[in-house]
């Protein structure tokens, strides 16, 4: 059940509602005061008790409306919250009219490479640093990431850039010493329905990117979002990023309809990631650009000072020449969209990409 | 086998490239002439025979490079022809820098609705009409178009607008009927693997567009165009319509990432159905912008008077004000990306989306 | 509609019904008359006249039961007929007690080879020869068969064998000249939605075996059995032979779930061909006996005298002793599902795999 | 590297092989001593290095033979070790000729309930009980388990019946508390990468089932397996249950040919879970038999005493009548494949499924 207040409601009425659910057992959730409240009950209740609780709540004052959810995601659904919600990630943000770029390389792979490629994707435009610090490996053998070293490092880039960072978190036991360190906590492709994971970063005051699993449905992901949310963390981000059929040509095939589909369903902004689906650097440039095209509200892309020598993904990380080419395209496709990517040192630095 | 003459070639020179390769059994085919004439061999010689002919030929002159080919694709391989093929389809035309935007009902119903919706399409800068006449049915009980009466309209419709039109062809026995009327002939996505309908078409003189199956992967989409090349007719244009997977959100998944594959390795232009892909309306602009921003050369829409009342197909039919709108927002990314949409009749009819 | 008359029905009482449907312009189709006489109506009827009919029939003299087509698919439901339909063979048959076992090449490649092998086949109680005539190839390029010289070494080996010959046709075209030599047509995977084969070979008077498609969902497949039933050829065994997925250690994924979903909602027999799905011949061994485990009336396996110098498919062929080997197998698992393997020639030539 | 030492080795040659390593800084892995002691090395030497000591090795007392790694799995490959491994679970075991059938319901939801519905599968011949305590839910709204209160009432039904347990672990938190209840933990399908989880069952004394991902190929299974194994816990089982596809006749398809691809790559024992491929319990019987038949060392069947009336899955699971009627079958295919179901109590009860 969705309770709408009225703009001009006080909070002595909003108390009022809150309080006389309580009586009856039942915890709301609060999900925006902004224009107005609105309050959220996300519990099972029986057909009988949901009809009378309407009933009563249309008589108390300062209710302006009173619904249903209709999908079985609750919390993230656009029913529950019709704008989008805005997410801050230190001088950048996601949600609202500039598109937030989050580039870097696979794994953090030293101090110097990460801190040099780092000032570079910061002049192109870069709005956020990525970089993997704990890697999921399919393999036991193969290089599992510098841990809490690759975090020290990703922070040092952003003292020097100004840039937020995002990185992996893979386990639960892990996610306060990531957020020590992160301003976005990022959980994988393959742990989209670890769910003590999931409950873990909802826990955490940072805002989370989920990842879309390479076969789940869009409903899956929103309820995985919904795990997050149900928890009191309301800054989450969903990132299509390809996934598996039986085309052999990309290493995943990247949904494009999953863009509008999740715009539709989901008040949360949508992230795409054209690298890991693409697999193959020379076809990340059209598919950045169609995602913008499409409606995303940020990309992720992977960037390497030498993607021939890079520990992982280098097939499909682009060299800095190829994302500062591709940022001037992103640039003209985001303004035919009415859409802008600012750098975070436009003013200081003369971002050539730069809308006004 | 590619064997390239140079520009300045002489046609007797040509001539002596042929006779010495049909001397040896060999029947060269011409592919192009313009900017320099280049020749292809498609059989598959034993080894020893291919590098004595290379041998042999690079003495001859005239010649200016031989290569192998390097796909299970010949003739429609990017590496056979560098740029991509231009087809002219009445006024209209796909593979430079005008895209072509195809536009209509799933089926043809009726005269009236069919004549006055081509009328409203040619005035939004729509560029050919499309509408089915024999229609492909997974039911041997549902609708299967109006036959050879549904040809009649649509050839009314581009006496009366102006504009080229293309329709379905299901059987080898109806190529002539069809292309009669048609200025091109579109293989289904269920026909893709019809060897004997794709030998049929490759007989006639009328371009064809080849739809993807949705089981298809890339490199069959590209040997059935190479079934219909071989039998002589270049004029081939290759459409994404979406392939299936396990999501259900969408009819299909439209891999928008075989834009930027085919485009890679084929000279053949690259159409995009977003309409059949996504099976909901609200979902197809943000799918077109997507398609054009990637790189497609043209789009093909299904747009209906009452997508409501359609026998066929409505729920994922536009309207015609959805369509009038996706066309501004189309003009502006592709003038992002450096293309350009051109109404058949703009000058007369003042079309607000044409550039320039 | 389905009309199910009284066992004891007089031919008077039938005619009685059809001529009512037909004085309303209804063409009725009679699918059985043993044990009893079954009418199908498939045309869509409006509700009320439905209603109205139904309710005129239940008075006629004669008549059973009258019931509603639950499904999209009519005349191949079990709901319509609800014994499996038994198709003769030759000698051999499916649909009964005894599993139908087609084995030979992918391709016929020449008289000795083939003869040769039919013997052997026969004598490891093999009930039907298969081999390719017209063969259906991804690239123009390949290799697609001996055409009607094909057929003419096929009817000579049933004719040294007796075993009956089932072999693929590609086209409308050939559908007669196939006929006219093969005891059953198979329409392949890439055609099971090619509408005019399908048409055609619902128009003679020969079995059919229907291949399932790459991607095709089984209610997909169903509807293509319904368009050869439909033309009144009832003799079709549907075939699943695995469909595409993203695994790669098998060339398809054997959906062997296909075989008690069919044998559910379909009164034709059901045939499994293991060694398209495995793609390698290691595998198919154990597929083809959880094939018979799974129920299904029939297999068909590829078996040649030479695997590693086939001229197709040679990877996933079985070597004649592999497929000795399996038949003994098969004929432990058949009897532990209350079925039998019988060859065509066992008293005469004394196979160890006879069942009693 | 595998190090194979000669049957008749002494410990002291052994040793030496193992100290020669130790030396290089390489930690050998002891397979198995049985029939004769093999050695495993995973680190990723350098070719040079490698050949090195496989040249010094081959001239050490008591080494039969050395060889390379050809997969990416290691320890898990059934080229490093040749027989099935074989697992005891109590009183019943895996990998040998009997089959292990795992039976119970999707979740443990009372005392009452759980412990009579033990008691028929055990009069059945199930020889290990199933049940979900800690359950992963797509939704974080639906039913999560009973926790330790399941844990508990599944030790209780153990005591009674003598069968051992088998229940989901969801986190590395859980591990320890799981491991003290259960005779084996399951790893479960959104976790097949949860790297975390897989080490910290890896840690255990107790034998793993690991279930394949719905989107995981083959080889990431052996992967995640390896991840187990690596940790020193040789004791795992393999679980198909069907992938994701575009089918939906079935929940998922179950990839039977999983089972021929697991047994050629592995000496892990392979399980079947018919139940979750399906969803509908009229499928898994058929789906059971074909398990069975194409070489399954055991199965997991849902089953529960009143179906309609699950808190989960009650669509997929076998009444204990189908159960019963099932476990006849079972029996007979496995005879026909050399296989045995014998119950844990047959002596005591008088099983009538048990083989001699």
């Amino acid at each position: 059940m969705v309770i709408a207040m009225k703009q001009n409601a006080l909070t002595s009425q909003v108390a009022g509602v809150i309080a006389m659910l309580k009586e009856r057992g039942i915890e709301p959730r609060m999900v925006t005061t902004d224009p107005r409240t609105v309050l959220g009950v996300v519990d099972e209740l029986d057909q009988g008790l949901a009809k009378e609780l309407m009933g009563q709540l249309k008589g108390f004052p300062g209710v302006d409306e009173i619904s249903s959810f209709t999908d079985s995601w609750k919390l993230v659904s656009r029913s529950f919250r019709e704008d989008t919600t805005h997410i801050k990630l230190g001088p950048a943000s996601i949600g609202g009219e500039d598109l937030l770029i989050m580039a870097g390389p696979c794994a953090v792979e030293s101090k110097e490479n990460f801190q040099s490629l780092a000032k570079q994707l910061s002049v192109c435009g870069a709005s956020m640093l990525r970089g993997g610090a704990f890697k999921p490996r399919t393999s036991p053998y193969s290089f599992r990431g510098l841990g809490e070293e690759g975090l020290k490092i990703m922070a040092e880039a952003r003292e020097q850039t100004g840039l937020p960072i995002i990185t992996e978190v893979l386990s639960p036991a892990d996610v306060e010493l990531v957020a020590d360190y992160a301003d976005a906590l990022q959980v994988g492709t393959r742990n989209m329905q670890n769910f003590s994971l999931l409950e873990a970063v909802g826990d955490v005051n940072k805002p989370v990117m989920l990842k879309r699993g390479l076969m789940a449905t869009i409903k899956e992901l929103l309820l995985s979002a919904e795990y997050i949310v149900a928890r009191g963390n309301n800054n989450v981000m969903l990132c299509e990023r390809g996934i598996r059929t039986f085309e052999t040509q990309t290493r995943n095939t990247l949904d494009i309809s999953a863009v509008p589909v999740l715009k539709k369903h989901t008040h949360l902004p949508v992230v795409v990631d054209p690298s890991h689906a693409a697999g193959k650097r020379e076809l990340v440039p059209s598919m950045a650009l169609a995602a913008v095209a499409a409606g995303a509200d940020g990309l992720m892309l992977e960037v390497h000072q030498n993607p021939e020598a890079a520990f992982s993904d280098g097939r499909q990380s682009l060299a800095v020449e190829d994302f500062s080419r591709l940022m001037a395209g992103l640039a003209k496709v985001a303004s035919a969209v009415d859409r802008r990517i600012v750098g975070v040192n436009d003013e200081a630095q003369g971002n050539l990409f730069a809308a006004g």
